[in-house]
């Protein structure tokens, strides 16, 4: 399984994603679910992925692939983070259908992937779209202004009770890490490094990507200080009164 | 969709139920889901359910209405909670077996459940059940004090963080009110009333039961601590450093 989250918010974007992949829980290893298609001062958009490896992987190569030929429409010419989302769902439905087709009858593989897109084409405002498996997407709004691919429900909670549309990026993203420690403590198939990247607006930049490991310093803080913060707030409820 | 949690802890036994109901978004209404066989001085049983609706209220009504009739096994006269288990089990095989088998063909409705029975008889320890749809069940553990069923994932994280084998009845109730407000401010298919109830071992007694519904004075005033504790624990969080 998979767990990333991405917010669009009023100053920038918010992306994290872990790095578990698993087939059973013989096949488990680390991929990486962030990809970034970066054109310094046009645009930055972020890929997502969760679902089928094989789907995702496919889907991620030809979309480089074909990045590299400006002839033809690709993630770094789109016109618009509309268009960009149409292409992305154009080569999920490409991919799932070539993979479904050639399936030996009887067999029930589930092909299918969620991904999340976001980020800024200059002269747009930045966009965060989630692509379904059928290839079709929904936008982020102010009102819900983030979107969760893979295991999302462990870590929803957490961001349901701090996450708003004008909260600052730096704060996002601490909100973003908890809602992924409250995940990999419940769940063994999301699991570290992490993968994590803020977008400040009009930045055109990818410069704020980062690997969090199980050492990192600042990560294991927040986890201890959220962890004991828990503990503290619920050993100070009051009293049961049935 | 339903959330129910029940905890077999050192000291007692403690249960939590939902009450909502849903088939599709049209269909929602309140049905109990925690229902207890007693015998003063001899047994308490408690049975928890979530699944087909149709399913469990005919396990409900067969084991109810089988447990008049003392020439038959049943719940009240099982010797052991193994037994009272086995007979759970079975009776939730007969349900399905039932209602899968008049079921037209190409139809795919989903006849199963979940089911948690916990409880004491006398002359034996406290123990805990999960049934599964296929009618086996597993027991909870020292390691392992708690099952859920139902939309259980948005709930686990705290009781992950909090819940021991030794945490006393009234922590851990209040640890369970916990879970089920983190499930019903996510996820729309559990609502309140709750029915919950605390055994204390070796009590033999069903007397600690409790409906709380929306106005509910404590359960008011820990869903606000506790949601006020968890934004106060984030400001508190060290400034964001990657």
């Amino acid at each position: 399984m998979t767990y990333c989250v991405a917010m669009r918010l009023s100053s920038g974007l918010v992306f994290a994603s872990d790095s578990r992949t698993n087939a059973g829980v013989d096949h488990i290893s680390t991929f990486r679910k962030l990809h970034v298609f970066q054109q310094d001062g046009d645009r930055t958009l972020v890929l997502q992925s969760a679902g089928n490896l094989a789907t995702t992987q496919s889907i991620i190569s030809l979309l480089l692939h074909r990045s590299k030929d400006a002839e033809r429409p690709n993630l770094l010419n789109a016109p618009s983070l509309y268009d960009a989302a149409t292409l992305v769902g154009e080569t999920v439905r490409e991919v799932i259908q070539r993979d479904s087709e050639a399936q030996q009858s009887g067999s029930t593989t589930d092909f299918s992937c969620n991904l999340l897109l976001g980020g800024q084409i200059s002269g747009e405002e930045m966009r965060l779209f989630h692509i379904y498996p059928q290839g079709n997407f929904i936008e982020a709004t102010r009102d819900t202004p983030y979107f969760q691919i893979g295991e999302s429900k462990y870590g929803k909670p957490i961001i349901d009770r701090v996450l708003h549309y004008d909260t600052p990026l730096e704060q996002a993203m601490q909100c973003a890490l908890i809602s992924l420690d409250s995940t990999l403590r419940s769940n063994l198939s999301v699991g570290l490094p992490l993968d994590v990247m803020i977008y400040p607006r009009d930045s055109f930049s990818h410069a704020r990507q980062y690997r969090i490991t199980e050492d990192h310093p600042y990560f294991s803080a927040i986890r201890k200080g959220w962890g004991e913060g828990l503990v503290s707030i619920f050993t100070q409820l009051p009293p049961l009164q049935l």
